[in-house]
């Protein structure tokens, strides 16, 4: 089983005409709300610093994104935590409210594909600073919007002494509470009984109560396979079989290529794997998934159902927007019967 | 034993000349450095939403501030969690740079003197907003600077979910941790074993690490005296007896006067209280302390030593800015043989 590329892919490409936007387009969250499809994609212009920030695109058939305006539409604070980039936005809607996990830094991470790997640029601080100024640590927060125009932050969902990022809502409560997954680095070694980093899984009452909130294991990567480095790819579709959620695996401990496999999750207890796709339902193949800032790579961040079709939308080797379709019914079908856990 | 008020108070009032600073000017952090006393007054106008931001005033003999300035040096960010207002600044300096942590809401309080007791204005949010946008819950954030003109915001110090400000960083590591007061309102009850909100302490590896640390209870309040709901007031000053630090009590379960005390606590066990006033050495007796925006109030914010002498500076009645002194000699000599614990 494998998701069907579109074939006009990429379709969102880096745009000559805005500084802003001219290297880089890639990992889109998206949304269909009222008939329409949003897009909020990375992009990145060829400054040294590599400043990230989000532009929006808006579709009626879900292929054909056209930009809204020339400037990005939400970008990094002026003195706040996430002062250096905004990256890989993931939205749920909950009543009138778009809600949107996004990786940060406090100072933009330079162009880590002429670094060495997981390399970022440090900015000069005192002795003391905290470890996510220090160390330019990868943390998560959250921001919300009613029109994808205006955006309020609401503040960090992770710890600051991680680097913890690939944080995806559930777009639903779950018994009472809210579940997010999120991907922390460290979370490796004996004490934690993986690894490679991994996905783990968290319930709290409240949108931006997570950092106290005992983190459970989801799933690790298989040793030897395509998938040794694993994290959360797309926010979880409620279906009758359960939830089902794409991830991204990385083979050799998360230095070579970005694959995707998908996930079904018991509806009231999603920390219960029913089914996990053996092989990738998604790899590169094509130029904008084998040529870019990080080559061999699709990096799915943003999925939506309309009239049964699934559409996948994903970053192609850290430079491209790319989308993939199924027919929702094909993949459940084959992850209830092909690929039961246990 | 009672701080001497200097007789030329407040030595900060409201700025008619500016609109942001035309209300109230009130609750400064100040720190000495380099032979120089700065400033960072709590400010306010006469507009109905209550923005409240930071003035900066500098002194060479801590009496005489002069403004720099006729713009506020720190005020709400444009689209961040402390959005609406920013207050009660107090400062410490780690190696090279200040940190200062500070009271913000989500949206500004409104003129809550013309409200009931505790009550602030709530935002229009959807149904699933967290806490700190629903309620505009009072947190505490982390700004970092060097030359009190620029600051970096490092984020929320303090849980989502809890009402919880008066946040005071100890100047220096304690056993190679470092350490904070704070006072969660919520906090209160038989399961805290306080019946007011209380003073806690904290200590954590990185000076943005807190939420997931224990709080341990310092001190609470003492039913049917002048300091039944109390909070910490200013940074703990090292001194060979012990930390000294002052706190403020509030008569009649906080809904009253505003009067402040000291306490010794020990130097590599700063839970252990060594001494504590049994009666107020500082509270409202002049108009600059009784007439204003929360009367009948005394609220201390920094405290500086110089020459062997305690400076004290603290708003009176939400409105002035007065300072008050005394040998440090004499109040330590009160403390360690008039007022110790046990």
């Amino acid at each position: 089983m494998k998701l069907k590329k579109y074939e006009k892919n990429p379709i969102i490409a880096p745009n000559p005409a805005n500084a802003w936007e001219n290297l880089v387009t890639c990992n889109p969250g998206v949304i269909y709300d009222d008939g329409r499809f949003y897009m909020l994609y990375r992009a990145a212009g060829d400054d040294k610093e590599h400043v990230i920030r989000l532009g929006l695109a808006v579709s009626e058939n879900g292929f054909d994104f056209r930009r809204v305006g020339d400037s990005p539409v939400f970008g990094p604070s002026a003195d706040g935590p996430d002062g250096g980039c905004v990256e890989d936005p993931r939205i749920v809607k909950f009543d009138n409210e778009f809600y949107i996990t996004y990786a940060y830094r406090a100072h933009a991470p330079g162009q880590y594909w002429t670094f060495a790997h997981d390399v970022v640029r440090l900015p000069r601080c005192g002795a003391y600073a905290p470890a996510a100024m220090a160390q330019n640590l990868g943390n998560t927060g959250l921001a919300v919007t009613t029109d994808f125009r205006n955006f309020h932050r609401l503040g960090r969902l992770t710890s600051p002494v991680l680097d913890d990022r690939d944080v995806i809502l559930f777009p639903e409560k779950i018994g009472g509470k809210f579940a997010m997954m999120h991907r922390p680095k460290q979370f490796v070694g004996e004490h934690y009984g993986v690894k490679y980093p991994s996905i783990w899984l968290k319930f709290s009452d409240d949108l931006l109560a997570w950092e106290d909130k005992p983190s459970h294991l989801l799933i690790a990567g298989r040793e030897g396979t395509w998938e040794e480095k694993i994290g959360g790819s797309t926010p979880p579709i409620l279906t009758e079989a359960g939830w089902l959620t794409l991830y991204h695996g990385v083979a050799d401990g998360g230095t070579a290529e970005y694959r995707v496999g998908a996930l079904l999750l018991d509806r009231e207890n999603p920390l219960r794997v029913l089914a996990r796709t053996p092989e990738p339902i998604l790899e590169p193949e094509f130029f904008y998934e084998t040529e870019g800032f990080y080559s061999h790579c699709v990096f799915p961040t943003g999925n939506v159902v309309v009239d049964g079709v699934l559409y996948v939308y994903y970053g192609g080797a850290d430079k491209y927007v790319g989308v993939a379709t199924c027919r929702l019914e094909e993949l459940l079908n084959y992850l209830t019967e092909k690929c039961r856990c246990e």
